[in-house]
């Protein structure tokens, strides 16, 4: 099957839709299942005909197993590097999976684009559903029927010891990561961040950027996740990671955001406004310089202090105005000299007073 | 007379309306005349009645000499700290002539404030004509008629060998100091500003910031005005700057200007559009921020950038924003924080898209 652009751009995921409980605090929620297939070994070890076989049985069975309305395939050795960067702003595939010519696929839920699952990734299988706001309880329903058809169509490598196995040691076990997307301009302006960061690191949370590992936490979004998925179910960890830690950051946050409205009020009404007046004037705009203050604009927005921009054309601005996004739109590559051109006339076209 | 209000600061000062010839690089033309009473001694050696002395022959003279429509009187020892203040904002005195409790003051014509006479500062009299844009002869014509019309009153020191006789050996002879207040972004953002100065430098002219001596040049504004006026005459003084040196500076603007335009066109765009974005979003505004993104505001207008904001309003912000000016509007005294506020609504008001 040919590529014929499977995603797309214009339209928005749904993870970014804004809706969903506690979306002033929670972007999105996720939750990802690493799985394997018996009969083959592990892909530090596969040939490349192992590798190959193993997308051509993840195509079949995935997409026979209706576990949407419409599955999407794409094969990524097919995919231009501009497509593929595409799928990685979209959180769809993962910064190491849009490199390399290794055979390797993801099947992407269309139009909503909930349900990923990443084939010859770090594992054979990584299933991962998200949604907008915060929902874990909903998104480990979906993702455990998902997981259930496909176990019924394949055989993943278990132990009745350690539970399924993965290639990384810390996703043996269940293989689950949980993970939501937080945006905390609170604990950062009030200096409380490293609080919470250290809080996390002691209860085997990881902290990491927008992108993920190794990426920065440009206008204020950080993923928190589960790092260690052995010795406990699913349940478990689930209620540990929704239950204990994650109320916590956002009350934090919220107590934050409402002290600095109360101590602070003009200095955060005064970054706020700026951020929307240089993002409706700039004639140039960096990537990094853009998240920044679109971060700034959310929090106006869920304070209240913004009311006439929807926190939707906020979330939809922090996809459309990535690299890939942007030079999708204009249907042509661009320079990063152009793409700061080009961000800057799409941020101020999509906030025009 | 008791102080009532002589200066109306909702009003904007003649040499801030914008118009008159080379407005886009000259805001403003200025003649100073320093002169002093035959009568009594240079102001370093003139006892408390004396000065005292002087102010009323002065009061009494200018009053009389018919030298404008309306002529305002401010005993400046009578005047509260805040309507001193306002007058250095108009630049209708210096920021020394403000301080200290000697007897000075300054006559001002109302309500254009084209004409300012100060007495006491560091002569008897400093006569000084403002008008806005540049026409340094029709400046020089006024302020020879005032010079006549007082000399026919009082009789001012003079020596037949080098002239007028003055407090300040630089201001020995014609006693005429000759000024211009220049926007010079084109040469700051080019980083050509320092070859201009040294040019202005070699050729005996100053350089100053936006209030005079020992300002920073905060938004690209700057004074030039001669340096000696011993041993020529008025108009080889005028000529000389008028002819030389001040074409030649607006010359090398514009052409940095018309440069940045078609190279950094986007850059400078960007600079001008950005800071229209912050003065229309900001609720948090220092002075000299202010003054550096009217400045590049300024600089939009002038090139054709900004079409919906007259240079006036951009000039008349440039007064209103300072400090005086803002408590005056608001009929009260404000620390430096809540200006910053007030700054902003008024900003913000003016410039409503």
């Amino acid at each position: 099957m040919p590529h014929e652009d499977p995603i797309n751009p214009e339209g928005g995921v749904e993870w970014l839709r804004a809706d969903g409980p506690q979306t002033d605090v929670v972007m999105s929620s996720r939750i990802r299942l690493a799985r394997n297939l018996e009969s083959f070994p592990f892909l530090t070890k596969a040939t490349p005909d192992e590798r190959q076989r193993i997308v051509a049985i993840a195509r079949e069975q995935t997409l026979a197993a209706a576990l949407a309305d419409q599955m999407i395939w794409v094969d990524l050795r097919e995919t231009p590097k501009l497509e593929r960067n595409l799928l990685v702003e979209r959180h769809l595939i993962s910064k190491q999976h849009a490199k390399g010519d290794a055979p390797r696929a993801v099947a992407v839920s269309s139009p909503d684009e909930r349900l990923a699952i990443m084939v010859n990734e770090e594992d054979h299988l990584r299933i991962q559903v998200m949604r907008s706001g915060l929902d874990l309880q909903e998104v480990f329903q979906q993702i455990s029927e998902v997981d259930d058809k496909l176990e019924k169509r394949m055989d993943f490598a278990f132990s009745s010891r350690f539970g399924f196995l993965t290639a990384c040691p810390t996703n043996v076990g269940t293989g689950i990561r949980v993970s939501v997307m937080l945006h905390l301009p609170g604990l950062k302006l009030s200096g409380e961040l490293e609080k919470v960061r250290r809080a996390a690191k002691s209860m085997s949370l990881a902290v990491r950027g927008f992108y993920g590992e190794g990426s920065d936490a440009v206008g204020d979004f950080y993923q928190l996740s589960n790092q260690t998925t052995l010795g406990k179910t699913e349940e478990q960890i689930l209620e540990e990671f929704e239950g204990k830690m994650l109320p916590k950051v956002i009350d934090y946050e919220r107590h934050a955001r409402k002290k600095l409205l109360a101590e602070r009020r003009k200095l955060i009404e005064d970054r706020v406004h700026r951020a929307l007046g240089t993002l409706r004037h700039a004639r140039l705009l960096a990537a990094n310089e853009s998240l920044q203050l679109l971060g700034y604009l959310r929090l106006g927005v869920a304070a209240g202090l913004i009311k006439d921009v929807p926190l939707q054309t906020v979330n939809r601005l922090i996809l459309l105005t990535q690299p890939a996004h942007l030079q999708r739109a204009l249907q042509k590559e661009l320079d990063q000299a152009k793409r700061r051109v080009e961000r800057a006339d799409l941020v101020r076209a999509q906030l025009a007073g």
